[in-house]
């Protein structure tokens, strides 16, 4: 039997005890792994040194050895984040809606844990801990599989989160692939029958590897390749404001814009001044040739840059005739993610919030409010991008399942 | 380009009209679909003959011919149901919920089409009408792919509920797949970014071999190892009815019982009546060393036994030592569809129905009632046994996504 299998085993017999603890037992389970991470922290600073070391000996770059990165503040933040979990409500348990059927049998829909979850993810050690809390929280084992460049940090990581559960005998709960290989990924990737689902967190690459080999049942997070349409009636200030928010604030988010669409009525006005003030925050403009033609410093957008998610200080800008034509660009690039319009007409926000097939359609805002935490759920898992299960932000309840429980009399089924 | 991907081309086109469709608009093409079977009764039995006359050469079993046939009763009882499909409530832009978050955006949860669903199924002709109605219904497009066994009938049906929707401009929301090989089937599993879900109906390898060959989200259906344990303190009569119920009422259903557990205390009792009541019944008992004392006809019952879906009037017995030893059996091989406790402890009643583990667990009642129509829904498109998006019976909500529309006044990401 493979280590993995062993470690699956153990996640599925806890999963069990895990589904009917009380809440208070998970939340000082919580409150635990807190003290542990703040008692632990010269033991996680000294693991992580040495993913620090050979990511730099391999040359990876800045921003990936920034993510790797755990310094005091950053296990004091991790330590907070659990303890936040714990004073959120949970979710299991709650009865979603209860009736009585024609052979008067009492039918209630309880929400449950959905049993084993499984979370494959890069090299960011702070991921380890907020998935295990948010898991805990909802009653469910984990089994993480984080990348080889964090291997020390995640293993100091759930060494201390297990050393936390162990007096309350729930060490299984949180549990590290501690093999790092890709044989070993995809082995997990179809532990049908152990793990009730997997939520890849990462690059597009990653994610589309886990869609692609696993027999489980994934939820797709992530990739965002967002538009704001900015229709004749906008008001351009706001719309100027808004597309310079989506874009800079943090480019690297999958919730940032990376295509503007622009009516053609009010492109000669809105142009010069949007493609300045971005130009001014470091954004390097794609545009076609009404686009081009503003300044000279705008280069082509091509259908690939339409296709990129760029992640980066790049916009691509394209003018539209019509609301009708921005649907349609955004039905052929969109990966669903975040999709706005800004607008003053109520028949145009009407027909883009119906018509445009994205997790979050946005009127008049910033994209950037795709998450969680924006969104008041309190805690975040990752971002769905299918239409399974859950769409958009993941808080708590989305970490569950339901079942049904039956209350009988002796019916029989005529 | 293969024949299949342009028909995914058509059903995702289409996916977008059918979303913004009004209810009376899909109630009418469901009207105008029932109308065309009532129609086309005899294109329909004659192409129907085709697949019965084929099956026949193949020495085709019994009750598979029976499944295949199509009589003017069956093309009415399909027109019926379509019918009713038509009156029941539209789940597409509900509210789920609304809120105002930290920024003062309005945050509205509403319910969506899931966009093209995908049926694979096997030689059940029925259940090309009653998908397709299901799914147009709740604003989806549908690519079917039935069993070779049935492709004349399922040509037929397509044929007529598109010449149907035809006038509407629709015929594209109702696709069948029209070449049955198995390489088809497998390249309808990995159509990612054109089908949005797929949903096997059929037997547990058909469902099996989606699972593990497809690309795209599944909701996996079906398979139901089902138990009712008999507690010390239920009531013995009504056990011995609600078991004979659960087993004989239909035994080819996924929700039959397939082993009894019960009890020690009261297993002299209830025993000689069980088996006497079963046998009488035509049911075939299989039981441990209690069990076979009874009586010389009891077989003894294998792990296999346990392990095994029967579909058939054979039953497995055994006695067990508490409601503990009782949930530890189910934990074990239980496909988690649905699971019963007939019992007159308060006490024993909350810990089955919290520790054991399924979609449906009920208390006194029959296993009979996880069932769509049972439970109320008006519709059952399969009955999930996995956690992710839908668990147990599936109605016209299960058919839908979510979509998270925000209307704002210019708010940006601090």
């Amino acid at each position: 039997m493979s280590d993995l299998i062993k470690q699956a085993e153990q996640a599925k017999k806890m999963a069990y005890q895990l589904a009917i603890l009380s809440t208070p037992a998970k939340n000082n389970a919580l409150k635990a792994i807190a003290i542990a991470l703040r008692e632990d922290v010269a033991y996680l600073l000294n693991e992580n040194k040495k993913d620090l070391e050979s990511a730099e000996a391999n040359g990876v770059a800045k921003p990936m050895l920034a993510r790797l990165l755990i310094d005091e503040a950053a296990v004091e933040a991790m330590a907070i984040g659990v303890e936040q979990v714990a004073t959120l409500p949970d979710p299991v348990g709650e009865r979603v809606q209860s009736w009585v059927n024609e052979a008067g049998l009492r039918i209630s829909e309880e929400r449950v844990p959905l049993g084993v979850i499984g979370i494959i993810y890069e090299s960011r050690p702070n991921v380890t801990v907020d998935a295990a809390a948010l898991c805990l929280k909802t009653g469910n084992a984990t089994i993480l599989r984080g990348g080889k460049e964090a291997i020390h940090s995640n293993r100091a990581l759930v060494k201390v989160i297990q050393k936390a559960l162990q007096p309350l005998q729930l060490e299984f709960a949180v549990q590290l692939v501690q093999d790092t290989s890709r044989e070993t990924a995809k082995e997990l990737m179809k532990l049908n029958g152990f793990i009730d689902v997997l939520i890849p967190r990462g690059s597009a690459g990653l994610i589309q590897t886990v869609v692609k080999e696993a027999t489980v049942p994934v939820i797709e997070t992530g990739t965002g390749n967002c538009h704001i349409y900015i229709d004749q009636s906008a008001d351009l200030m706001q719309a100027i404001e808004i597309v310079s928010n989506a874009k800079v604030q943090r480019p690297s988010a999958c919730n940032a814009v990376e295509t503007v669409l622009v009516h053609e009525e009010i492109a000669a006005e809105i142009l010069p001044r949007l493609v300045g003030t971005l130009e001014d925050q470091g954004v390097e403009i794609r545009g076609d040739e009404t686009v081009q033609a503003i300044k000279e410093t705008v280069k082509e957008a091509t259908v690939s840059d339409y296709e990129t998610e760029f992640l980066d200080l790049i916009l691509a800008i394209k003018v539209v005739p019509s609301t009708t034509a921005a649907i349609a660009h955004i039905a052929q690039y969109s990966t669903k993610h975040s999709e706005a319009i800004l607008t003053n007409s109520y028949r145009d926000s009407q027909v883009f919030t119906k018509e445009v097939d994205a997790a979050v359609v946005y009127v008049n805002a910033s994209t950037r409010f795709t998450d969680g935490f924006e969104f008041g759920f309190g805690a975040e898992i990752g971002i769905s991008t299918q239409k399974l299960h859950a769409r958009g932000p993941m808080g708590l309840p989305q970490l569950t399942s339901i079942k049904y429980v039956v209350n009988g009399e002796g019916q029989l089924r005529r």
